[in-house]
């Protein structure tokens, strides 16, 4: 995702068969994949992602809340009404999901990088109406964040859900890339005086707040102590 | 950005003036920033970001490394030759920046939540070409994750400069929303007997891995030592 992105030359065109066009990774080929399960590890791992959408030409990306659900994302948040207005006949998306593993410090400049994991998925997202299938998606998202939250908590009521936006896409195209290890440096550069390496990032959680109202003699919930990030 | 997103009816229309239409916040608006000092920290304290362009109504999302650059963001990594191809004349970007700091546990599936800080960024993207300016880019990139680390760093060489690609986006229009605190439950719901609070995120580095061919006696340096996350 660096400049070490550029630093192995794409090999000569020849295109996979299998993946359609825009999906397609185009520099350095040999971080990407096609195949689902690995996409779907990297989707399962997140939490957040960016949607991106057009409307006349202008590009739109919003961060939503996302759960997989087999070949299907279900998307919920900050629905601006300007995709909401798109979605009559399903509106083209593309959802970007990218963890942050680390910084790969190199000798140069230019061979600095970042250790990711990256899926870019593909279709068409249409809105959920059935009030069931609302439902169902609203237990699925806080299930999918906590598991074990889910049948704990209180269940969307009839208002709720008529107050509640979520959003289907169908993953249609999905591509993941990876980059991982330490940095890659010019032979040259193997003899300079710089500390050369990898400082790793990882989402942590923190000590749990409990609501100022929480009414006590509530406890913290087993299901929620075995969860070390979101 | 979850179903809380949608627990407070936006107020009646009622425009704010400044800002232009396409990076208005549509829901729950108190939550909303056009302040670019405030966007701009929230764009400082990241890394990654998720690039958005358009081509022929297809939306395309690139996690892209960025460093901000006074009313510019400088971006680098994995240019799609789709978005190079696109750059002539320049070509409308959204760049969205989004820190998850919390899982926000109600009551009800409802009124969970995440507490987040995010930037939506609108502008054209342009190549830098003038190789002084790649330059100088490079640099900054370097500096912007890890203060002090350009310095030490090799700088890049001319053939590095031209197999770089460096992008600026000016920005145009610009919003931050940010939610923060604990879970806004139904007042119905506060005598349930379920757990409700907040459980932090937050980015954490790890123990520093060095490079399997790092030459003997070179040390930890200082500006490493003193920054906790990218």
């Amino acid at each position: 995702m660096t400049a070490a992105d550029v630093e192995t030359p794409a090999p000569p065109a020849k295109r996979p068969r299998k993946p359609r066009q825009r999906h397609v990774v185009r520099r350095v080929r040999e971080r990407a994949s096609y195949d689902r399960s690995d996409a779907y590890a990297i989707l399962d791992a997140g939490l957040v992602g960016h949607v991106g959408f057009a409307v006349d030409g202008q590009p739109f990306v919003i961060p939503m809340l996302y759960a997989r659900d087999g070949d299907r994302i279900l998307l919920h948040g900050a629905i601006a009404s300007r995709l909401q207005q798109q979605l009559a006949g399903g509106v083209e998306c593309c959802l970007s999901v990218t963890h942050v593993d680390g910084l790969v410090l190199a000798r140069s400049h230019f061979h600095h990088s970042v250790n990711y994991r990256s899926v870019v998925a593909f279709g068409k997202a249409t809105a959920v109406v059935d009030p069931a299938a609302k439902a169902a998606a609203l237990w699925h998202f806080v299930d999918a964040v906590i598991p074990g939250r889910a049948a704990d908590a209180r269940p969307a009521d009839r208002s709720e859900l008529a107050a509640t936006s979520v959003l289907l896409l169908d993953i249609v195209d999905v591509s993941a890339k990876v980059r991982s290890g330490g940095p890659k440096d010019h032979p040259d550069d193997l003899s300079l005086p710089v500390w050369a390496g990898v400082l790793p990032l990882a989402t942590k959680r923190g000590t749990p707040v409990a609501a100022e109202d929480l009414a006590p003699g509530i406890g913290f919930p087993d299901y929620l102590a075995s969860r070390a990030t979101g």
